[in-house]
């Protein structure tokens, strides 16, 4: 993996979260974008040259981010790696034994293909694969 | 604040986690420090120029590690921004709304001085400020 591409926020309300996050990274969002398949806004901030801010709000009580806030409240939801051959990694991961939350990568946000690791095998932490399509 | 700097997170056996986030990452940990003052072990893990990963483990049944992951597993504990000067942030933040979790900067892992920013005003999010000493 190459580097955190981004750590994701789940949050209740998005509008409130980005006037949080601009004061907070004294940054304002430089994108927003809707990924219809999650059903999640999504708010980006960078923060430095690689690494940014994604927080995400649910678009459907049903969307997996709804259900997280419900269940846990808002909070951190996941860390995203960079990667530079997202299939290469998601066989070198099956291999290791960590267990995929799909086998194949899905279209997400800002123009990556992404795929994600399973919190269980990872203390706790549900772990972002993206490669980027730009 | 410049750049995310690492996420931390809290585990129960740092042992077990180390092993696995090398594999996970396909990196080795490259640092491993006791902050007394915390009561915590710390495990350092190089991803890209910038972002690390830190692996925080409890030293005593009275860290704030232990009681966090008594309370709700291991997880995503928090992110931490580099910033150029602590005390400066800090003032802009208290100025912002923000909630201080110590008014001054203490003595951190990895040479730094650290603050922190309390959770319920960041949507579920603990923030680390450090500065580098080095």
């Amino acid at each position: 993996m190459k580097h955190i591409d981004h750590v994701g926020i789940a949050v209740e309300n998005l509008e409130e979260a980005i006037s949080t996050y601009e004061r907070l990274l004294g940054t304002p969002c430089y994108k927003r974008e809707t990924v219809q398949q999650q059903q999640v806004e999504t708010a980006f901030f960078k923060t430095g040259d690689n690494a940014k801010v994604e927080l995400l709000g649910a678009t459907d009580p049903n969307s997996v981010i709804a259900k997280f806030v419900g269940k846990q409240g808002e909070g951190m939801h996941h860390i995203a790696f960079e990667v530079d051959d997202i299939e290469a990694e998601l066989d070198r991961l099956r291999e290791e034994g960590f267990t995929l939350l799909s086998e194949k990568p899905a279209e997400g946000a800002d123009n990556k293909r992404v795929a994600f690791v399973h919190p269980k095998d990872n203390h706790g932490v549900l772990i972002e694969l993206c490669e980027s399509m730009d």
